[in-house]
């Protein structure tokens, strides 16, 4: 493990692999294609053929915990097998949404940084402090809040009032608080473009995670502009089935390929518009050389 | 499974037991007592003693998956195999606390209820309605929404003012709304009495899961007497490390035995007093906001 803390090694990471996308691993037996149903080890196997397509094109993996788990003891088997396949030049995340009393969330933390590596997780704020500060120990192990998610379920609570502000900014500033060790990051849904920029005003060093691009139809493009940070990173564009189930013939792993230059493309685009708009413009400016 | 919804069967249990008393089996392998570390598998060894010392004396067994996770997938394992042991006159929760977008949660639905095969779970409603939802689908199957927990965290988001409420009255609203299957219930921690009193009327027919009783420092005798319906039941009173961790020798399921009658004893003798007390409440015993 390196000693950088996760907010560093994710700008590393970024800069390195010159990506902001992040393809979810949510492996779904029943959406497998046919060709590869008859091997011995379907769903390994498609992970890896995936993998070995898309690797050289992301930041990160994000591997939704609960469509392993749906799979029992053969589930956790993949998943350990499945990270062990991903190169140590893009990061693991596991996404379970965990979060429990100190000494349960302690556990948790074990199971996903210790005993499965990953080098980073999401939780849910719900239970407070305590119940996210079991994860925060290690600085080089990022933390992603759960904040506004991409779901309609979200309009439920997270939007709530609390205050001054809807409790979902109250989640974000709250996190911001907790970040002592440099490595939590927040989870805003991609299909609530206006206020993800509000989540980058009120947290500005945070890395975020952008899920919800694709199928759940975020806007991609804004999800940049609003996502990134002044220097034009930290956000991290996630997408899941629309990449993985690209195709369903034998050329699944070459139309995922396919699908995940499609979208870095189109995010490297949004991001020279960045980097175009960030710059001072105006004549007015007396910061000129 | 029977065609009873949930609460009637919880309802039903609470009956032919005589008894509102659930123990935790959060496996810790640093806790177990020395004699059975040297078994072929110490944890589900343990686990067995337990069950076969206390199940008598119960209406559930509460299993935070956190605990069997830190193992990998042994602890899957054991986990399987544990629930295979519990009598069938005894409910299974899982606690997980899970909740993520639709599809996700049906994965994780279908990893607890038809995989692992529990009559309940936990879940956490900060990403709303579509988020649990899948976890309702079998009326006979319990969801317990998280409410207000029995940690310190629980004052950072649960007890903000939303409105006229606190965000954990909301949630308790919200999911007595969401009760067309008769399957939800609310968890409320032990630690915090006035609330629970405070639930109990918000949502006077819903199961109520108590947590904290014991090492977290819960008040039994209030914990009884707020939790229950004006019926007397659908409390479940949760009790982990104090009984299982009784005693550290050879002795040790004799000592949870014991330990668990002592709290069998008190909640009956609170449920006599409660069912003495049951009409006209005087006005004086109103908590202070």
């Amino acid at each position: 493990m390196s000693r950088m803390n996760f907010t560093e090694r994710l700008r590393r990471v970024q800069q390195m692999q010159r990506s902001l996308l992040c393809i979810g691993l949510d492996v779904d037996p029943l959406k497998l294609p046919a060709s590869i149903r008859r091997t011995a080890n379907p769903l390994l196997d498609f992970n890896r053929r995936i993998i070995e397509a898309t690797h050289d094109l992301l930041c990160a993996y994000k591997l939704n915990l609960a469509f392993y788990e749906a799979l029992g003891a053969m589930g956790w088997n993949i998943l350990e097998r499945t990270l062990a396949l991903i190169p140590s030049s893009v990061l693991t995340i596991g996404d379970g949404k965990r979060a429990d009393i100190g000494n349960t969330s302690e556990q948790y933390a074990r199971a996903l940084f210790d005993h499965l590596g990953f080098d980073a997780t999401t939780v849910n704020p719900y239970m407070g402090y305590d119940s996210v500060e079991p994860f925060l120990r290690q600085p080089g192990r990022g933390v992603f809040v759960l904040t506004l998610t991409s779901n309609p379920g979200s309009r439920d609570f997270q939007r709530a009032r609390v205050g001054k502000h809807a409790l979902y900014e109250r989640v974000a500033l709250r996190a911001s608080r907790w970040n002592q060790n440099q490595n939590i990051g927040l989870v805003v849904g991609a299909t609530h473009a206006t206020e993800l920029k509000r989540v980058r005003v009120l947290a500005p060093p945070l890395p975020i995670l952008i899920p919800g691009i694709g199928a759940q139809g975020g806007d991609l493009q804004r999800a940049v502009r609003y996502g990134c940070t002044t220097r034009g990173d930290l956000a991290i564009l996630t997408v899941s089935r629309t990449i993985l189930y690209a195709s369903s013939g034998k050329d699944f792993a070459e139309a995922a390929r396919r699908q995940a230059e499609e979208f870095y493309r189109q995010i490297q685009q949004a991001r020279k518009i960045l980097s175009s708009v960030e710059s001072p413009i105006s004549p007015s400016s007396k910061a000129s050389p």
